[in-house]
């Protein structure tokens, strides 16, 4: 079954990536070989091979937990886009560089599905600054 | 004017990419808060900041020469979503690895123009592999 809205279908797709769970990914997506799928530095997954991208990240078992900010919703007849921050944490809870993540969801004849995922790595932090140099007091 | 075709307006937006062409860049762009570009390691750009990181980028006068593959169209309705793999060079003509970049773009009341660029960079190449040990003879 798809999702009443896009967002149901966004919230599915954290969820499932949160718990790793396979099943629940491979739920979210259009079965279609127009979806696609592309993570940063992975290869790119067409159709079939987004569930078998899915396996391989989710192989350890452990989840991804990232928060989300909403930048930008455009929906468009059966179409919905939606740019995200994702803003992951290291295992001791500080906070990494925010990832850009584009979602297009797509409405199926059963309800919304994710039919396209990109995420770009944000710019680099900026470098540390130098303190401005004071009189020695 | 917008363009008679959403190819049209991807052809538009390499043209103006190689000839560092500032206002053929932003001819081509949806003029909407919508819009939005996201370029490896760049900052976010949302509608008027479009043109800024563009003139930011063309400020050296040089273009970006890139060789396009299509991998993927979806059209539906107003809106048609292009998946391409742009394949750089260094300067002496040898390939870089391939990003991948997905263009959307939307059908405005004069013509096609691109409301979305978004790339990414692709898997690193696989390490040089070490020569199997052989005999020494």
């Amino acid at each position: 079954m798809g999702f009443a809205t896009p967002q149901d279908a966004e919230d599915a797709y954290y969820d499932a990536l949160e718990t790793a769970d396979i099943q629940a990914m491979a739920a979210v997506w259009v079965e279609s070989e127009d979806a696609f799928c592309l993570l940063p530095m992975a290869p790119l997954a067409i159709g079939g091979q987004i569930k078998r991208l899915w396996q391989t990240l989710f192989a350890s078992g452990r989840g991804f937990d990232l928060q989300v900010k909403h930048c930008l919703w455009i929906e468009q007849g059966e179409l919905a886009i939606h740019l995200v921050e994702e803003c992951p944490q290291t295992a001791t809870g500080d906070p990494l560089p925010p990832i850009y993540a584009t979602h297009i969801f797509r409405h199926e004849p059963d309800g919304w599905r994710l039919l396209v995922h990109q995420n770009s790595p944000g710019p680099l932090p900026p470098p540390q600054t130098v303190p401005e140099r004071t009189a020695w007091a």
